[in-house]
């Protein structure tokens, strides 16, 4: 049976393995203020080309998200956040647990818009009594989207100019943030994004590491404390090395890019013998999860070998199935895929 | 200037500022263990034809609502709702704030059904990993809605049917429930929608006393406790027979609801007035709430002799207004209404 | 029997119900933004010799302490407070339900220290990870304390200084404030109290009104969005001109002064005959408060036409109860109560 | 610099390390659902001799502290704990930030005793109003204590006994589990422990893994859903393969034991060397950590080459430091910190 339902199947990236090996018996201080996290924190810092971001290593996206939000937030404010965002609906409510709401916002394909941001506040602003609504305090996006989507560079500029228009923080989700960066239809760079966000995350459990996430702070007054938010939300990981090495070793070199572009490469590899086949697509997503409607038959041949995830049922007899790809596909394990789509 | 705006422009029933003055210098226990709270809960008990029910008494409805629903939920659990419901639209994230989402249904009449309800079960039971969602723990309906519609006796007890299949408690916001009662649609009874819900709450801010609501709880295992709850959520009132005082007023003879179908009768003859001429509505509401659509020139000509509220712009040159009636709207206010409707 | 076990037995002054009766009909809108309290406003704002206040009316004190406080705090913040404090023994952990840690401090007199103030940080501050530890946010007591004590002007003056020092917003709890600023060992005014405290709130529930406390904000950086926080932790009075009228009676002339120097002359005419009967004391309470140790043959005697309030279990034969007066108390049942003391 | 601060200073045991390696490439399903969780949770239900246990990985502490709490209490609840406790004093008011108060007791040892627990209950039941404080809902205990202290097998089954009476579900922190275990004072088991609690967990993080705390729940009516709880509170790790890796490693044969034994063989022998050499202890302390009063002259001689743990300033000269031995921990470090000991 192979594997292609999600992209956190496999452990790390072999180097990561080493590295970890290497330097195991090492005695290091805890909680992150180690060498090794050092060390991450200056690559990270140079491959987003700012030298004042600081950098967190939290394990992993519902505890970032959470932290971030929380951090962010007055008591009586709420995420601006698509209706499918995953903290609308993936992480049983763990912002809500901190006391805030989810101001979700219904897209279709996976993208707020600057024009839904501002018509948001617009509708609080004139309320007749804003006090008895939630208060839109921030707006959260994933990049890529749940469903594989990309926002461009002017996309994300025009809701970073909403945002300033309200002094509104703008949170990015970075969970595959390297499969959105090297997706070809990406026209934004790391340092272009760590400019438009004022916090985002470079996530590294689904490219390359066995666990992590690299919060990236970029406003200079939401640092202040973040430490402590992180404790209170029980991500201080004691051996706070293992994050620093890890994130040390996908920023040497171009390693969290290459292991990137892989999964990529894979991925549309997958998705033109859909298109060959004339299989139909829920989205057309341009990064490594892919979202072809099946029949219920073609998925009864492919579950043979294959497995993918369930996604959406479309209509009696079709369903959109999730395919990803990772920096762990094998080329091999695509060809197999690839000639089973041939054959259906 | 005549208000139709709200419900709560005035002060209470004259007979509650006359018991309020009578009793004023009697020397009580405080928190709702006076000799009127008690008075008050069995006059209760005794219009809801339940010997076994539990009746608090709190200040206001959203502090009701979020006492009730923090005390019912776990903490992964989320309350079902409609889209319009006054806890996902009114309170400031109030159950939020309390670490549960509001699970909300988009209705067309603002009403739930139970059809919906058992397909968000549905939906949740049958999740790849429903543990990543928030897992729906009660039902919240208002009766009436937060635009007037009602329930019928045979939509709730499909409700209540689907509430046992899943084992959901039922919670019925009634702040305006007098006038849902009187109704000249509705077919539902007090004792009826005692046995049908696990809690309900009897609004008095809206329907005759300064303020006040009553929490009735039905269900046996939801009781324990129940006063922790209250106090932790501010709603103790140290002089609680202040409470109990308005409560037993309005239970002693029929004075409840014989204030409530005073203001139906007001709101029945303001819409027929509406409806003679030609002016349409958002919604076809039985209750002391009316939505007509009026243009912006029907409004500014209103406006000069009236407060209404404005409650949804429909188009570039129409909104819809709220006009309501209550337990204190003089007929002859209601009369200037009615003319100046007809001079429109 | 005769009540002595609180300052809330009674309703309200006759002024209020006066007042109550005579504006019942009127026409105003709702949530605290009418012309009664607008004039209240106006009238504390003038008691507190400050233009730039924010006030702001609730019903309660759990409530306004909650509010307030969650208002105020970060999320990875705590309040300090006295052991005794309110907030941490008689709120059923209200604070904490806003996830905000009671950093409490052990007192002999209910009353806190600028010195125990500037430990308790310089504790935190040169802790070994402070990220690990709450960080103290701001400082609570009451003025006067659970067990009656004020503090004087000098001590409130250190207190603020190493407020300052710390940037620690300083909020006062002023249920029983009127009690405490007309204590015969009193040397602070309204005005310094207002201008030493960041918020505080003048308590009405105990002091002549039915229900009340007016909360006012000084410091301009917790003004913003205040209101909010209200109607989140459900304090936003749909009537609110209840509130404000009886606040604009209390401060008209000097009511709520006199109602509350009443109460101090019953309190040291009985704490008087208490010295000369012997009978010592708890703590040396110069307020409404009084917390003598009688011996159970004692307490059994008064029990007989009098309601104390059991306040701690000293040893097997003696207990301090809580004797309270208020605006409320006739000078003949002091009289009684007098009498019944010399006769032990 | 040889760094005895803490039990968390190195990696991973190193069969931990080459089963990671081993099984890197491995495709798993994520969220704990794979093979390897399943065994390590086989292995772990038959250490504790029980099948009925229910068995949950977590990533660290603060997490599987907070998530067990915040799925066991009501929210009107608090925990019982002794206020030396972790969750007291070193988790960023993590339990606080779920709405729950820290009961703290104080005790001399770190430990809490069936006889206070029992006072705690009495004094909350007997209190006039109980809703007005917070009630307790469950104990809390460490074994160790965070001062390296232990209960014995009898005074358990006492705190067993009373939690029983008041129906109190019992968790034991067992960060550092196997230390205690292994200790030449301990005389309970894994079984016993397993008997007496309604949930504990066996720490990894500080006994031989990378990471990870397996959450062991004996009592059936807390096991629903707390899957849910966890990843609502960020502990649902993607690759959760990787804690039941870890987990089945250290309970395949003795290994777990075998290390802890190993970190405590190491601490006699250092304590041994301070007794001899007539230093004093804070606390007579039987497991990995040991808390010797130094002077500062001696803090200063040791520091040149051992990096110890400040733990609390005694008087003007003296020091109570903290040495932590683990299964890391090597001889001849332990040879060369004897050395210096008696070379002081």
């Amino acid at each position: 049976m192979i594997q292609f339902q999600c992209d956190y199947n496999e452990g790390a990236h072999p180097l990561i393995i080493k590295r970890l090996t290497e330097t195991n018996m090492e005695q290091t201080v805890g909680y992150g203020e180690d060498p090794h996290c050092e060390e991450a924190r200056r690559l990270i810092k140079q491959a987003c080309q700012s030298d004042n971001a600081d950098v967190h290593f939290l394990v992993g996206g519902t505890q970032a998200n959470t932290t971030v939000i929380a951090h962010i937030l007055r008591p009586y404010q709420g995420v601006l956040a698509a209706t499918s965002g995953h903290i609308n609906v993936h992480e049983t409510g763990a912002i809500e647990s901190t006391g805030h709401k989810v101001l979700a916002i219904p897209t279709e394909d996976g993208k707020l818009t600057a024009k839904q941001i501002d018509e948001a506040m617009q509708a609080h602003i004139h309320e007749d009594g804003p006090e008895h609504m939630v208060q839109p305090g921030m707006v959260y996006l994933s990049f890529p989207t749940e469903i594989g989507t990309i926002y461009s560079h002017g996309e994300l500029k025009a809701i970073r100019t909403v945002c300033n228009k309200y002094d509104l923080p703008l949170f990015v989700d970075g969970a595959r943030l390297g499969y959105g960066l090297c997706s070809p239809e990406c026209d934004l760079t790391l340092p272009q994004l760590a400019q438009l966000a004022d916090v985002f995350y470079i996530g590294g459990t689904k490219v390359g590491a066995l666990f992590g996430e690299a919060v990236v702070i970029m406003n200079e007054a939401l640092k202040r404390d973040f430490r402590y938010s992180i404790k209170q939300h029980g991500g201080m990981l004691a051996k706070g090395r293992l994050l620093g090495l890890q994130f040390a070793t996908l920023f040497t070199g171009n390693l969290y890019f290459d292991i990137a572009q892989h999964a990529i490469d894979e991925a549309m590899r997958i998705k033109a013998a859909l298109q060959t086949k004339g299989i139909g697509f829920l989205i057309d997503s341009p990064t490594n999860q892919q979202f072809p409607i099946f029949t219920d038959t073609q998925i009864a041949t492919l579950s043979e070998h294959f497995m993918l995830s369930l996604w959406q049922r479309i209509d009696e007899s079709h369903t959109a199935m999730r395919i990803c790809t990772s920096w762990a596909t094998k080329p091999e394990s695509t060809d197999e895929l690839i000639r089973a789509i041939e054959n259906l």
